[in-house]
Order: C-alpha cells, then structure tokens, then sequence
C-alpha cells in the first residue's frame, strides 16, 4: 500500500495541553505492525507465530524467535530468510511476512511451540520437567565475565546515547549487547520488549556470535520469566534491566547461575544472583 | 507447595549497590508464575491458554482473557469459575490452574483464538476483515462522556496513591478504571500489562458492568494495539496511558471513535483521537 510505514516511526497529528493549553502539532510515533512468521522446509510451508512489532531487522526477529523457541538451534540449518510476501491477497499484509527458508529439511517438530501456547497438565514452566529442558538446551555458563560496578553504571547512559532522543521519549523498548568493559556491541528496538531481545539474539546468531559467552545484556524494561529465558538460550552471563525483575526471573537465574541486576539506575543496582561477576564490590 | 507464593509479592534477598557501597538486603519482588485457563462446556474440558501473571484475581483474569477474545460474550454464559487443580501432578502447578464451567452448552468455537497465535496470510489483524470482526464485536461507542483536562491531570497520582509503595516502584503494571469525574472505581495490578487489563475488564463482567459505556480506563504503561483491542471490546470510550501509544493503537482509537490520551505526566498529556471527549480544550 502507498504511504504505509516501513520504519520504526509514524507521523501522526495530536492535541498536546500543557500547562494549561491545548495545541495542535505533529509528532512521531513508535510503528507497530503484525509480523506473520513462516517456516519452510522440505516442500511444507507452515506459519508458526504472529507478533506486533515494529518494523526492521525482520530476518534477525524471525531467527532470534525461532532461536529462543528451540526450534532453530544452529544458523547452519537456515538456508535464507525472505522478508515480505508480493502474493498477499491485503497489499498491507506484504510487507508484514517473513519467511525462514530451511531448505531441504524436514519442518523441525513444533510441539514445543504449541507447548508455549496451549500447555497441558505437564506444563512446562510450572515443573521440573520445563526447567530441565531449558538446562538441556541453554549453554552451560562459564564463571566469568568480571563486571566493575563503574561499568554497570555507565551501561543505561550508552545505551540512551545510542537509542537516540525518539526512542528515549518511551516510544520504544531497547535490548542491548555490551562486552565486559561496557562497549556497546548490538543495540535492537521494538515496540515489544520480547521483540527487541528476539531481535538481537537473532543478530547473534546470523553473526555466528552464539553463545554469547562474554556478553553483558541491558533491557529498557522490567525483567521477567520469558526474557531470562531468552538470555539462557543465548547463553548471557549477565543480564541487566533498567526497571525491577519477576520473581519467576529472579527463580531462573539463581537456578541457572546468570548474573541478574535490576533497578540499573543513576549511581544503584541490585544484585538478585551470581554476584560474583561483578567485581569488585566493596562491601 | 508449602511456603510457594501466594500473594503479589515474593521476598528475596539481594546485593544492593549505592553511592559506591555495596550492602545485602531483603526486599520484595513481584510474584510471576504461570497459569493455565481451562474451558469446561459439555462435559469437555480444554487448556485455551498459558500466561505469565502475578496470582490473585485468576477468576478475574480468566473472565477477561476469555471475553477479550471473544470465546465469552456475556456474564450469564459462565456458570462458574474453579481456582486451582487440587489433582495436579506437580505441587507447585496446584494454584496455577483456573477453569471457567460453561455449563452443559459445549464448548465455542476456538478458531478465533487459535489464529491470534497461529495466524493464516488472511490473518485478522492485517486486514479489514479482522477490524470488521472488531467493529462487531465491539459495542458502538457513546458520544459522551465528557472529561475535564484537570480530571485527567489527576488520574495518575489517583492510580499511583491506590497502587501503594511497592508497585509504584516498578514491580507491577496497573490498570484502573476511573468515572468522568475521576473517581477510581477499580484497580488491578499485574506483572504484566495485558494482564491487569484482562482482570479489570473480567471484574466488569463478572459484576455485570460491561459495556463501561462511561469509563475512563488509564494504564501504567504504553498503549498498543491490543490494549486498545481489549478496552474496545469492553466499550470503554476513554483511554489514557501514562506512556507512548504505537501507531496501531492510534489507528485502532481513530477508526473507532476512541479517545486515546498519552503521555498523561505532570501537568501535560497527548490527545490522539476523538479529543471533543476533553472539554473544556482551551486551544
């Protein structure tokens, strides 16, 4: 469709009041659109997840979600990703599918996608049997990196500075990958928080860079079960978030040994698990 | 389990960093663990969905899930909502199970809410054909009501004073239902933001309130587009958020005559769509 958005942000027209005044004016807004993404392999094409999310670095999206789910496990089993569909009935819907291109393989076994949607009794986060699976796929952790506080603290800072004045208004979450001195490596955004982790794990993955053994990752938001499970997957030692984690997170990196902060703000953090890591910590 | 989590908080002990001292501390973290809503009609009996929620107001919350979706459409279909599964095989999975009785009626078609995850190239929301379903689902919205800029200025500290010390922290995202004059009727509070709609608008229903043809509904978060999916299908004609809306909940609030408010801080908010509800707007 002609005009429709295929960047991150939207014009729109808004009333703004303040102080006690209304004017009209123009403003950006963050896109949000749904992203079809399909799995092909061995002649069958299936259609695996619909997510909002903000258009850019589709191809790195779909492999970082399919990554996360377990279904794709290396970046040798991805053959291509083509992003968009020209034979979409909707012209809206065109730009808003990707495909990842398996090649001769058979579709990989979808049940623990399904799983993630429609538990049974034996669900697999409530019990044992979850738990173990993700031990079995996530890498094991080594025991460092080393983080110096300073370094902790300079992280929000670097990661506002790259996501720039628009995204840094709210529109946008962010999930960034730094090294252990606190350069930044990877920064993704989205409108969804889940995404904007998909997103770089993906880019981890077509980069070859997994597990990411060394990497120090800061989330916009809050920390909760799903984005532990993510950096698990990915193999992160080091997770930090601006805002406060789930207990379920906290749970997840006692479990699994990952280096959890929260609250990174101003000149604090909290340290929830393997405080080893950052170093030194004046007590 | 004994001493599992109950409540909306969990206790942790943790490493806290300030001013350049580091100090072990107890706190209190928001409690996310799974729950799986099951259907029962008919004598059949199905798992429809699998959540990430803090406990408390499950029943709530499975009402409003399901009427969200569209699979429930009226208070008097439901004849009662069962907590926990006291035959679970996993201890810990005992509270995390609800089950909403239909009664003898067999079960409704649940293709609706299959697409939501497992979307066709003909998928709803892309295409008009899922903003029709919408505008069908969705009760017509009235012209009214009327809200005075100094009455929206005031819903945030309303929400924050009722949320109390500890979410307003960070741990729990708020959704609260306010009247024209800004008296706060109900508030509910979720690790995440669906949720605590989903319970807002499953208290609505359960107590026969819906459509909330006079309601104010304010977020603690952004505004996407299925918060604004969920407030349209409870016919509420007023929605704030505290944070950035996405450009489909723009285009959702404008398509259908709702008024969406953003970046309700201070003394300043946004007005997206339909801003003849915020009167009087000195221009």
């Amino acid at each position: 469709m002609p005009g429709r958005p295929t960047t991150s942000q939207t014009p729109t027209r808004l009333l703004r009041y303040a102080a006690g005044r209304a004017e009209g004016r123009g403003d950006e807004l963050a896109t949000e659109e749904p992203l079809e993404i399909r799995l092909a392999g061995g002649g069958v094409r299936r259609t695996v997840a619909l997510t909002m999310r903000t258009p850019g670095a589709d191809a790195e999206l779909a492999a970082g979600f399919l990554f996360g789910e377990g279904i794709v496990r290396e970046r040798d089993e991805i053959r291509g990703i083509a992003a968009g569909d020209p034979e979409a009935a909707d012209p809206r819907a065109r730009g808003n599918v990707v495909t990842v291109d398996l090649g001769d393989r058979p579709l990989p076994d979808l049940g623990g996608l399904e799983r993630h949607f429609f538990a049974t009794s034996a669900c697999g986060v409530c019990g044992r049997a979850g738990l173990e699976a993700l031990r079995v796929r996530a890498a094991p952790l080594p025991p460092g990196p080393s983080v110096a506080p300073a370094t902790l603290l300079a992280l929000p800072r670097a990661l506002a500075a790259a996501q720039g004045v628009f995204a840094a208004t709210g529109g946008l979450h962010a999930a960034a990958l730094f090294d252990a001195a606190g350069e930044l490596q990877a920064l993704r955004e989205d409108v969804g928080r889940h995404n904007a982790l998909d997103k770089l794990v993906g880019w981890a993955l077509l980069a070859g860079r997994l597990p990411l053994a060394a990497g120090v990752v800061l989330v916009s938001g809050r920390a909760s079960f799903e984005i532990l499970q993510k950096t698990l997957a990915a193999g992160v030692p080091v997770v930090c978030a601006v805002s406060a984690p789930s207990s379920l997170a906290v749970e997840l990196a006692q479990s699994f040994g990952v280096t959890l902060v929260g609250f990174l703000r101003g000149d604090r953090f909290n340290v929830y698990s393997a405080p080893e890591r950052v170093a030194p910590l004046p007590l």
